[in-house]
């Protein structure tokens, strides 16, 4: 089974093509070009690498949120054009869980942090060796996000593009700051590789195209502001 | 600061582009091809996708070893020949060190293994929290590693192309099996990205091309034939 993975829900763009369930090719770009210019470029790059025709996707999977509005919006709509076009089922992945199961080796608490402007951090908390869900995703003051770390009082991974703006709010915390490892930066972003690997485990919860939404976590700022507007 | 990261040492051709210590590309494939059919198109197009000139690269890391012999000697091969071209300086990196790297937040020992045929694998064990190496590079018996790991009595990670022939040899201690990890598909392989961090650490032993060589634990096998032709 041929399984396409692509995320652009963060500052990075990436595609990964799996074989029964074991990765093929993988890529991931930061660059100064838009999700919109890259992905469809790297998802061609992907198949004609991997000598696979796109014809021969059977499940796309694709990271449905949290994240950027426009990245999450454009990355679901890409697998939805594509599995319209091709008839393969859709599969929405967790960004956060996608990017926690990078820290998976973690004897402790993983804590993967997207940064969502504002002295906010999207997050939410996985159990690292078995990868268990511990907390719903949401979007949290950075202060109130190291406070229940604390409370946690475990060995703590932080990973994510949030992990630097949180390297310098971790430290006003001595009690956690002791106990807290960062990413390094090969190892600090959401790799599609593991998306995928999600999807697989997750491919019971397959959907059709027109099933396929995108998961917000708070309304796009634009809402927010005309809601602002018209409150006041 | 560029630098470039190449791995053809086992059945995966990777790449890797950073820029002031920060990646910005990766790509991974694994495909029919032999990788010097795949390597020199992946290094094009991680440069076009970066937008990155190939005259900017200052540093060429590239896995010098263990792995196989014609991977290496590419890799190898290549990394001069660009060096050469461009004035930059090389970096050998372990292969067996940059694999063990996908599981440095394991709480116990890494192990990384590539199939050396023969029932042998390459191998080296490291201390997972601090990527201190507790071993050197060594072609063993699949056995002989499962006695060792039985005797050090801690939680131990398996990782990389040999990992599937170590189960089978694993399930057979039962004392070790019960505390062994192998990685899932998506963290079982060598990222270039991980060579590429470990290039950034070692810097200051970087070489010029002339320097550069292969890293082989044991002779090719055409010389060892040719060695047993003579001893009879």
């Amino acid at each position: 089974m041929i399984l396409l993975a692509i995320d652009t829900s963060g500052p990075l763009a990436g595609v990964a093509l799996f074989r029964d369930d074991i990765p093929v090719y993988e890529a991931c770009v930061k660059n100064s070009l838009t999700h919109s210019r890259n992905l469809l470029p790297m998802i061609e790059e992907a198949f004609e690498r991997s000598d696979i025709r796109k014809q021969q996707t059977e499940l796309i999977a694709v990271t449905t949120g949290p994240g950027s509005f426009t990245g999450v919006r454009l990355g679901v709509e890409t697998a939805k054009a594509m599995a319209h076009a091709s008839g393969a089922l859709c599969v929405a992945v967790d960004a956060l869980e996608a990017t926690a199961r990078g820290g998976m080796f973690f004897d402790g608490i993983v804590c993967p942090v997207q940064d969502a402007r504002a002295g906010q951090v999207y997050t939410a908390l996985f159990e690292g060796k078995t990868g268990r869900r511990l907390s719903e995703d949401c979007g949290i003051m950075m202060e109130e996000l190291c406070g229940i770390l604390t409370k946690e009082n475990r060995p703590c991974l932080i990973l994510g593009d949030g992990s630097e703006k949180m390297t310098a709010v971790v430290s006003k915390y001595a009690g956690l700051s002791c106990r807290t490892v960062f990413a390094p930066p090969a190892l600090n972003y959401l790799r599609p590789a593991c998306a995928a690997e999600l999807a697989v485990r997750n491919r019971s919860n397959a959907v059709t195209w027109q099933e396929l939404q995108p998961m917000y976590l708070r309304a796009p700022q634009a809402e927010r502001q005309r809601n602002l507007v018209q409150a006041t």
